[in-house]
């Protein structure tokens, strides 16, 4: 049996798992195994249907105080161009100090160091919980927001929260993350009347309308930043006609786009607002915006806990990670708002791409912080 | 033998040749055979290759004077929806005294009316020809442009030139065409760099670089007119981007425009300019444009010939006709290099519409005037 308190051996095991979401791959089989083991009680959630379903794990040791919860996912993007992958992407192979594989770094890496952690601990540690999906790349829909909602019906929770997505740019200890911007995704058409291109007059070209708003969204700064986050984004990521004659002055016209949100905002009423300047700038135009907020943007002001994180993460690193809040959206956003959350992993420099790896160092350091942690918390 | 003085008869035989283009349909074989009747010398000038070649008819008569040639087309449009005709597209019926049918004004119509004229006038006529083509509805390719460079080819040729083109836009006598504008079709591409939504700094979103284009080129009107013609004008018809997931910021993105444009413009300024201002509203980001100019403008400058026409058309409806520009391009771009062009049919409302008319009076009007030009031009 692999030795539970050794990293880069748990994180091997995890990646030969074939865990693209949704498919569990036998990685949460492993992992509750391995809880069992650490005397962790393990309960299965399962949500959705049918080939989409998705399976999680909620694994909980000890009573008595504060709970601390690792949260995570393993389920992993998938593998993209196989012939662009040195070794094959569901086997983990150690080269030049290196442990390459997909997941490696986001987060099945991040998950080996949780374990080893508690592993490494023994008994002496706070009240735990393993908070693990199977659904973080997907829909997210069954995933950590469907078990938050189980875990809190049956009277269950947990105090502080860390998650292990890899959160360092480039090198580990740079960079922790005590928030997230919010995310809403929008569709707008913009209804016209078609015509010959030589008679305009006796159309509604919606093309120049919509190039009126989108202006209008774009040329005021949504915003200019909130305390530790970045001003709010508006990133158009598409636009579309109908299928048409070159000489034809189409129907309709949309545009697509994203949102990143600081807490100036809820989702709400950034919709509002969208709606407001784009009122203004149609006119009489027909228009239809189709909002999807899938995060609202969260900041943790728990100070202390903080401060916990970081100086494990300097003490081990030699660096004070930055308090971030950058970058996409993750289940921290569904964490968060059950108790104070912060995220610390691994270098994500090769997430979601080919050859993605981390350093076997970092994978030792991060078990190191990770214990560091669960030292701290337990001597609150 | 349908008599040949008659237009209402003979633009019923020609709406009976389902000629839609490229199909000749027995319409130009129909016509030849007329002109024969007539005295006239009949070519007939097929272009293009298999199921695209047209065909089109070239035919004179007389000698010593300046020659006048009626041009036009025998092509239409498809019927559309064909639950939507009261009476079959290619089934001529006189109903309330409109003669229904595709083509009935576009321009089947015309050139009934130009056959009963020459019938009408007996040997009194300048010398004639006929420059009907089978292409005007398509890519014009193989059509009036290309029967042009034949019939210089062989040294032949007319001093001045009438279409029969539906002008008028509801009533007989309000409108004739002495002149067009140009026609630029273009499709703009900017490239970018993919990326997510959520780090926009990594990459380079064409979308916003595209819509301070389109904002560059339509913001400054191209010009404020010219003589006898509306201003320059720009109309997007479309734009779009490749498919791609709604947090991605696309690799390219591209947007379709036709210009009309007026004789301040050759396509080829047009273009520089179109150029200049792409250029530097897109600044180090790369584009391509690729621009079609599918016809010039141009102009009629012989007063003398107009108000020929004028006069014909004043003499006969009791109307003035304004000397216009406006509407769509027409063969007239072509024939108007060779000589002095004027367009003067139908009323065009129902044209390429279902269920597409004419009035029988109308019909006899135009012939009358046709008549009367025929007269006025031998007596020069
Ligand atoms: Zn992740
Ligand atoms: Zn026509």
């Amino acid at each position: 049996m692999t030795d539970l308190t050794d990293p880069v051996a748990l994180a091997s095991d995890l990646i030969r798992c074939p865990s693209v979401t949704p498919i569990e791959g036998g990685a949460l089989d492993l992992l509750q195994f391995w809880a069992e083991q650490l005397g962790f009680r393990c309960t299965r959630l399962s949500f959705g249907e049918g080939a989409t379903s998705v399976d999680n794990l909620w694994a909980v040791r000890g009573e008595g105080g504060p709970r601390f919860c690792f949260a995570g996912h393993t389920d992993v993007v998938p593998p993209g161009d196989m012939d662009a992958w040195q070794s094959g992407p569901f086997d983990p192979v150690i080269a030049d100090g290196r442990l390459h594989g997909r997941g490696a770094a986001d987060m099945k890496g991040g998950i080996a160091a949780m374990v080893a952690a508690v592993a490494r601990a023994g008994e002496r540690t706070p009240p735990l919980a393993f908070l693990i999906t199977g659904d973080e790349e997907g829909q997210a829909i069954h995933g950590t927001k469907a078990v938050l909602g189980a875990v809190e019906a049956r009277g269950e929770g947990f105090e502080h929260c860390l998650v292990g997505e890899p959160t360092n740019p480039d090198r580990i200890g740079s960079m922790m993350k005590v928030g997230r911007r919010g995310s809403c995704n929008a569709i707008l058409t913009v209804h016209g009347r078609q015509g010959h291109v030589a008679y305009p007059d006796r159309a509604e070209n919606p093309l120049p309308v919509l190039q009126r708003i989108l202006t209008a969204l774009t040329d005021v700064p949504l915003d200019d930043g909130y305390d530790r986050f970045q001003p709010s984004n508006l990133e158009l990521t598409g636009w579309g006609t109908p299928e048409g004659a070159e000489n034809v002055i189409p129907a309709s016209a949309w545009t697509r786009f994203n949102v990143r949100f600081n807490p100036n905002w809820t989702g709400e009423t950034l919709v509002r607002e969208l709606e407001r300047r784009i009122a203004t700038a149609a006119g009489p135009t027909q228009w239809h915006l189709a909002p999807r907020v899938s995060g609202e943007a969260f900041l943790t002001e728990d100070d202390r806990f903080a401060r916990l994180v970081a100086d494990a993460v300097e003490a081990e690193t030699k660096v004070r990670p930055e308090l971030s809040t950058s970058g996409g959206t993750s289940d921290a956003r569904f964490l968060s708002r059950h108790a104070p959350t912060i995220e610390f992993g691994l270098v994500g420099a090769t997430m979601h791409q080919v050859n993605e790896n981390v350093a076997v160092e970092d994978l030792e350091a991060l078990t190191c912080i990770y214990g560091r942690i669960l030292a701290g918390y337990a001597a609150w």
